[in-house]
């Protein structure tokens, strides 16, 4: 595996690549890999020639008030996993390399798809995720990219970016990793004391319970969203970002369940804020 | 010359060309073509194997009272020049291709860059500008793109877009061509009666008068813009929407002359607000 810092070096390897008639696949990522992000690169090595993995803790997508600068980071951990996972290429600037003096260009998808959901409470967290996308895909032009379910608001805003700018590639979403007990991995689980930890896994709980309502035939999405949020409200110190049943595509709300849902929530237990989600056909 | 009207039939046609190993020149256009966008082409010609033009008067870079409705189209005689000028796919979609039901993703240079200058009185002008030339840079994956010098700033913005968002791709700027008078050829000329045909000429000699000055020894940029005005103001009915001598990369005003510099101004002539320059080295 090739470990480069820059876009000069990072474009030399994937032409290389390309020359020889290889598909690329990219995964990008934030770091402080678990078997989510792994389930990506395994996705990518089965889909595509030549695996590229960014990993770059993005300023442009946190808020002045979250937690870019504590956000965990295990550089030589991660650097070992993608051997091990078989990726040929990671990518790992510096906030230089990516952003560089005076930089001032954003990509941004308008509207509701980046207002709801986790977009109310973090305004400027998609405009940051698109603009860093796009420039992965410029600087790797892959045939396919890699993105987990987990974040599902962001693999329904980068479908939408990659559909409306004509971006020559497949995004691949990939399905949501869980703990064996369910809780669904993240990063920022680290964060997460044993107590916590436990309480935790309220999320996937009301996740489940909304499944059983909706198997029992409750269509009425308030009754549901009620249920879930009475569970979760158990967890005195829990405190609900929201609790929402939207289309799929397009993140709108839905008063009755039909089509494409998902059923999405944010959950701060102590420090981190969670998010965890399904998507079910009804 | 293939003639495509949908992104499908134009990746195709460039992805043959591609895989004859043949270099990508892109040209975007809003059509009602004149000798400058001729010149476009010809640099497109020698300095790359296979020439896309596309023609497209896209609605996201007019504001609410500019001119989109009245633009001149002349398809045509548009497809005519073209075919002689060698150009090997002329790319004509239309706005529903282009922009479907529900778009809102867009790319944007933010700050001074777009907000100086013409900027200033257009203000959504530039975002749309880099928004449909991100779409049209995925669609064809150029080698190299040509703009008129003509539009200044929205060269500084495409070169700050390429750079910013790592599109790899070149930006080739090509010199401003002008009638034997000096008018600099506009789609927009086409509005001017022969009165104001006449009197648009004063664009060019106030640029004139300028680099007379400058040669001259001045190096007072108010001095320059001062007697510039002057000259313009001699005909009543001319409309100055700015005089400007900035710095050609950044765009930000001088109050001395030196180094890379660009004298930009607008001004109304009767219905058509005409822009031109002159970028010199001080």
């Amino acid at each position: 595996m090739k470990i480069v810092h820059t876009v000069e070096d990072l474009r030399a390897v994937v032409k290389s690549a390309k020359s020889a008639q290889k598909s690329v696949g990219l995964v990008p990522t934030m770091g402080f890999l678990h078997e989510g992000h792994l389930s990506l690169m395994a996705a990518a090595k089965k889909n595509t020639d030549f695996v590229v993995v960014s990993l770059f803790v993005n300023p442009t997508q946190f808020g002045p008030n979250e937690d870019l600068e504590s956000y965990p980071r295990d550089f030589e951990k991660d650097a070992a996993l993608c051997e091990n996972a078989g990726v040929d290429v990671l990518f790992n600037p510096s906030v230089e390399e990516m952003y560089g003096s005076g930089y001032s260009t954003y990509v941004h998808c308008e509207g509701h798809i980046t207002q709801a959901l986790c977009g109310a409470s973090r305004p400027v967290h998609f405009k940051g995720v698109t603009s860093v996308v796009s420039k992965l895909f410029n600087m790797v032009a892959p045939n396919k990219a890699f993105f987990g379910q987990k974040d599902a608001q962001q693999v329904a805003v980068i479908e939408k970016m990659v559909r409306e700018l004509n971006f020559d590639l497949e995004i691949v979403p990939c399905p949501i990793v869980r703990e064996p007990d369910g809780l669904a991995l993240s990063s920022r689980n680290a964060y997460l004391s044993e107590a916590e930890r436990k309480d935790a896994l309220v999320l996937f709980k009301s996740l489940k319970l909304a499944e059983q309502m909706i198997e029992a035939g409750e269509r009425d999405a308030q009754k549901i969203k009620d249920e879930m949020k009475a569970l979760i409200e158990k967890i005195a110190y829990a405190e609900i970002d929201y609790v929402a049943i939207v289309d799929a595509a397009t993140l709108e709300s839905v008063q009755r369940l039909q089509g494409d849902m998902l059923i999405a929530l944010a959950v701060k237990i102590g420090k981190p804020r969670l998010i965890d989600n399904i998507r079910l056909w009804v």
